[in-house]
């Protein structure tokens, strides 16, 4: 990374451009090939206001908040370390466009303004909740990411957003594998696999 | 699709919104979110030139005339009806700095100016050769992402990149499952698994 | 395949030595790769008592039943036309343990004797039923593997054999590729990924 | 695992019923899934000869010397922690059809009797070398299945193959993740993906 931050108009960061604090106080983050996928299943406009629900590092809200320059970032998080975290990594890309919220969904999300796009990264167990007072909060035609690492954070959003009407817009699995030197081999080295369920606030 | 194109920053178009021609004449095209991982991998900055070699039906190299907008695609393929495709396929996204160069790589890409970027979708064959080739018309600091669907293309694109020279900067397995409605029921559908090879043409 | 059916000690039979029907009465299969490893998480003994659940054409009952030579495998199967591809299929491999039980789960496991291994290939929308059913059947330290194609099989068999107090005892998903030859190429294919969801019936 | 050893018919031993070694001295293993489906390609008959190059653990030798009881399993490795852990499993497991042979293929390989079944799992680089010299020890009829953890060994492997006049009998990839609790919650971790690269020494 230059001194210019991120100078690319596509997303992808490379994660160790991130800080994710050290040892035990290390937050997990999503990766960078997942992170490229979650930002283009948010079909993100130049203009969007982004919820980012659980944003660990803050590496998914400094993605939106390149892509959505004129747009506005809430990235919420109840945890103070990670909150830190957001902040340094939102100065390192020079994005001035996240607003940190503290606190814990659905009650951070109280006198927001209505989000085009919501991602949730994490729910810390509220996950059916989350998504009920979300929905109320998006606008006709908002999408809704959920990044899937649990068998039952799938199959809430599938079931949650199947009743409150929402149009299925292309949930998928991702799993990728890179390769890593070891001597003079490359070695397949695999991700966890994540699912990306995908819902589109239905106009009608 | 509304009438003006895609309306969002960032890469990922639904596959069905592009035209691939029909029955025997239909060209395979590299599904939505692996082309949202190639753009991605790619780092395209907004006045990046980009050569996309073995372009079939357009999808790439619309994506990447999309988020390159002050800068050009030259979307290079042999076959005539992929060529009508890649120009039906840019009208249909409003897309006017694609130029298209009917003929086969590496011979087609006399006389186009230096690149900052290139995807080899497809080489006919040529790939070593045209590895060599656009290497040497690659900016320093450039990228090559070969998308590779076999295993003779993954181990020639490491092995020719690491001659050349280039810095390893990526390569990954991508594979991707959807879910599909049948009935009640959602069924996951995998897709065919792709790598990327990335080479970065390293600067001294 | 010779006359002699089967000749290896270990699961994985070729998909293409099953009979599978034709055309629109073509029966869904287990594919040899998913297949081989189903087997492996049965963990059979060669005289165990196996519940094939939704067992289509047979060839997982088939698989068990080489394995469990000197036991019995209750291959239950609702439909006619797949009740007919279990015996022709018997018959192809020369086994002569499969018992084929024409009826849905699960009213027709009434008066079959406990099993010592359930396989749940299908279950015809009532899993839950279906799983409540097996569990008090299924004799102790005795395994059930659901084989779960949909998020919904997946979440429900996990859920309900948590409730039912069944140990976890490795589930897993799959993602299998092939390579096909097309020309002098090998282009990777993906197959349908798979999730096993693995529970063990806990001594006291 | 009871004193008994392994009392299944089927292969998939879970991993931790496997000595590794402790540390640094740590040495790598195939994981269950792999390993059950190694098995599988291997297509073992009760009698089958076996070598399995780079045995490390041994817990593939075990496994085929489990299917393989009136075999011979012959387990090269060359490095001495390695040779003692195959040993200390041999015993686990109770097998006594496990031959260790201590040394580097191709030249460990002199004067033992030719093979039904190869599997390697290690070539320390000279994996064209040593496919050419078990070709030549392969009885008619027989398998090789390589376990390709890196690009060069699948491309090697499907190159050497070919020249060799084997005929290719399923080639795979294969993508295994498992659930693991953490809290209330079970999380998917992926395993690093391998190719198995299959060869038959076709009978004329």
């Amino acid at each position: 990374m230059t001194d210019r931050g991120w100078e690319f108009a596509t997303p992808g960061i490379p994660d160790d451009l991130f800080q994710r604090g050290q040892g035990p106080a290390r937050v997990p983050m999503t990766k960078e090939e997942i992170r490229c996928l979650v930002i283009g299943k948010l079909r993100l406009k130049s203009d969007s206001v982004v919820y980012d629900i659980g944003a660990g590092t803050g590496s998914i809200a400094v993605e939106a908040a390149l892509q959505a320059r004129e747009g506005r970032v809430f990235a919420v998080e109840k945890e103070e370390a990670a909150v830190a975290l957001i902040r340094e990594n939102s100065r390192r890309f020079g994005v001035e466009n996240i607003a940190v919220v503290h606190g814990e969904a659905p009650e951070a999300l109280d006198g927001l303004p209505p989000a085009d796009r919501v991602i949730i990264g994490g729910s810390g167990g509220r996950l059916e909740e989350i998504l009920r007072v979300v929905a109320s909060r998006l606008k006709e035609g908002g999408r809704i990411v959920v990044n899937a690492v649990t068998i039952d954070t799938l199959a809430t959003s599938v079931k949650v957003l199947e009743e409150l009407g929402f149009g299925e817009a292309g949930t998928v699995s991702l799993t990728v594998a890179r390769t890593e030197r070891v001597g003079a081999a490359r070695i397949w080295k695999g991700l966890n696999p994540v699912c990306l369920v995908v819902g589109e606030k239905v106009m009608y």
